[in-house]
């Protein structure tokens, strides 16, 4: 018994410490450590392969609209990220420098990208000659580097992988476009694939990407209350291409500016997957993105017959593309329980001799623990709908948990008494001056902007802060 | 007409100038170019695209014998490189430094990662403790950095993608049979779905990779007779390993040392799909990792009837994953002809007015412009065919290439003369000494040793440059 208990053991408690828990977590389920390059992660096997099925399915969904890969250097000439002011000013500060080539000093340093606007308006420079040219709807996925002083697994980390959508148009309008078909692209990804239910909306002017002229966001909340920029789609007008002198001929052999956007999701978006599903058993995975979704243990294994029929329902499912695995290790069935529960997946498969003499076996869902019996002659159709079931609930059920947790404020005070005595969103009105935004964060303890939300609501009049007209609503949070 | 002959005007013939024709082919099929940072390549839409496949197909190889996808830090402290001596004597003089992070200079310098060995070494020798915990066997798909001063686009440059796997073993044997597994998965990745035949076997010891007790090689001969080395797998035996003390307990609780390999593939190989297969009009891609398997030409598509049949010819190919497009665009079909054989794609499905009253359909391979008429009612199943046809004849037709110029000699006078008059390998006998290997290669104007292969023949007694007893036969060929 000493055993089974083993994992759940090594996990603090969500409602004890939810920063331990969750360190824990991504510990004992082996998701990823840091590596001796400070700030720096080692993502291992069982961390990788969420990212690998979150790269495919994501993947898909961009090329459904037309998006090709490409990949670009990974450094960047200092001159090159120099040309639009306000990029450079947002990220010179946390870029890491190449100064030294082999032997040799560098006449000019590179910075290693912190992201790729400046090279993506480098290639297209060249490329970009008639309106034949355009639009172009690139996209790599490649790790980039930013110099945090503090980090977190997942969460914030000097180097981290992402993939980084570039597209280039003939107009504002196609341009807007595409920043609002992206961000729509994230939303039914997270929502349908990752079962996280979203707010979303646009970035304020102190919260948008540097040098964007809009950025959208999908954030989420955790099951702390606090909010995770999950991802970011932005619009940049022609403020880049004009930096980078990108102009295309029009029919009529005219020079036109063209318009920019770039978006991006990165492995902070395994961070909320623990963080909206993961219980005290560990972590929580939504079958569509789980690297296993059933895991097969014999009970009593070593009675004949077993291990057999546990080989032949394996071989049959994996036959319909369940991601299966057999546990006929020499483990406790306890443990391997414990073990099955902590890596977060889906079900398992009971599986000992009555079961085999039954023409049955037992599923366990790894969310409610609830049993399932099943014939082993209908396995195959009745496991993909007990895992679209679990997909459903599982988003459900973090969808009541976000919507219980969001409130709705017509003055600071109200919101300084959510802000000590409750967890979770909080809904007011803005007048759109930054300095409110600083000082609501400021009086409530760090809640800051994570959206204004295109269905508006009326709350009042005013603004939650200075009293002057209201502009817009704003949903506030503390946030990662 | 003019508009017909336009791509294939843009490229050098074969015989005239192979560089000249390789460079060609690379600009006019856009798969890559050169970057704004000195020796780096932008991989473009048509280039990444074949990378994709790659991946996919070789991913998928790596995973059936057990591999599990990582990904490490692209920054490697000095002290940690410095850890294995040939190791760091290898790599020093072609690794970049990044000296600054954000506005500080740096207490340690780190170089980014030339390749990864030191880096899954560091991460190991925390992880292992037992024989519980072994073998791992890791692979990350990554770019490295090693500044080279002279590149070729694909073949060479500063930063290039690659896959890199890394794999640790509680036996020497275990190990030892790894490297030569990993070996094979190689030769049957690029033999099967490259359709590029292959000389392999071990490298001499000069020209093994730094820290390795043993380096096996696939190398490819491109259509200039040169050898592109195309794939290595590595043993390390324990050096590695003991030099980070990573050392396991077995079931007595004794320590032991670990072993180690690693084998990686590069987007060179890209170089080699180019330099084998392609011919005067072009690229020309194999059916199973080509991007797009088969474009759809409509003739005379203004005429009525002629786009709804070609989109319904689209829909049922992909609709049994043929990978293929329709180019509606408003180009000539003789424009259309010359772009698909540029881009190397692999069939063209010519479709017109009375193609479609004869419910038929023209499918023109690349490789030999032969014409097949096919009724529309099978063409989902007569395409696949043709494309599994076309995959085997590029294998053979390279396969009798490389045989017709391997040539056996038994004195240097021998070889001398055949690197004066032919292009190609050259089978000879060796002593053994780096001595006469360098000898050899400066007196034959460059032929150095490709490979010891397993399977040796007899050619003489005595080596074939200093005629002392000879020890092996070796395969010696030029090299990119």
């Amino acid at each position: 018994m000493a055993d089974d208990k083993k994992f759940v053991e090594k996990i603090t408690s969500r409602e004890e410490d939810f920063a331990s828990w969750y360190t824990d977590v991504v510990k004992e389920a082996k998701l990823c450590d840091y590596s001796s390059v400070r700030g720096c992660l080692n993502y291992l096997p069982n961390g990788y392969a969420i990212w690998e099925n979150i790269q495919k399915n994501l993947d898909e969904r961009f090329k459904k609209t037309g998006v090709q890969n490409v990949s670009l250097p990974m450094l960047i000439p200092e001159s090159l990220l120099q040309k639009e002011k306000d990029h450079i000013e947002g990220f010179a500060p946390e870029v890491a420098w190449v100064t030294k080539g082999g032997v040799e000093d560098l006449e000019e340093k590179f910075c290693i990208r912190p992201t790729s606007e400046t090279l993506f308006c480098d290639v297209w420079q060249k490329l970009v000659k008639s309106y034949r040219d355009l639009p172009l709807v690139w996209n790599q996925w490649c790790s980039v580097l930013r110099w945090e002083k503090t980090t977190r697994p997942f969460l914030r980390s000097r180097e981290f992988l992402w993939q980084e959508g570039h597209t280039l148009h003939a107009t504002y309008e196609e341009a807007e476009a595409k920043t609002k078909e992206m961000f729509q692209v994230y939303y039914d990804f997270v929502t349908q694939d990752l079962a996280i239910p979203l707010i979303c909306g646009k970035k304020t002017e102190s919260e948008k990407f540097a040098g964007a002229e809009d950025t959208y966001t999908i954030e989420a909340m955790m099951h702390d209350g606090k909010s995770l920029q999950s991802g970011t789609s932005h619009f940049f007008g022609s403020g880049f291409p004009d930096a980078f002198n990108i102009k295309y001929l029009d029919k009529e052999n005219q020079p036109h500016s063209c318009y920019e956007t770039s978006w991006g999701m990165s492995t902070r978006i395994i961070g909320a997957i623990i963080m909206v599903h993961g219980d005290d058993s560990g972590l929580v995975l939504p079958p569509r993105i789980a690297p296993t979704q059933a895991t097969i243990i014999p009970i009593a294994q070593q009675k004949e017959g077993v291990l057999e029929k546990a080989n032949e329902v394996l071989e049959r499912l994996q036959k319909v593309n369940i991601r299966t695995k057999l546990d006929d290790s020499e483990k406790s069935p306890g443990f391997k329980y414990s073990e099955q529960e902590m890596l977060g997946i889906p079900v398992r498969i009971e599986l000992g001799p009555r079961d085999i003499e039954n023409n049955e076996c037992v599923v366990v869902r790894r969310t409610t623990r609830e049993k399932t019996v099943i014939s082993l002659d209908e396995i195959e159709t009745k496991l993909p709908e007990i895992l679209e079931e679990i997909q459903k609930e599982m988003y459900e059920s973090a969808k009541q948990f976000l919507e219980e947790h969001i409130y709705s404020v017509t003055t600071l005070e109200e919101m300084k008494k959510i802000g000590e005595e409750k967890i979770g969103f909080i809904k007011a009105m803005w007048c759109g001056d930054p300095e409110c935004e600083d000082k609501i964060k400021a009086e409530t303890g760090g809640y800051g902007s994570r959206c204004i939300p295109e269905k508006q609501e009326h709350l009042s009049d005013t603004c939650v802060c200075c009293g002057k007209e209201a502009k817009e609503m704003v949903i506030w949070g503390k946030s990662y």
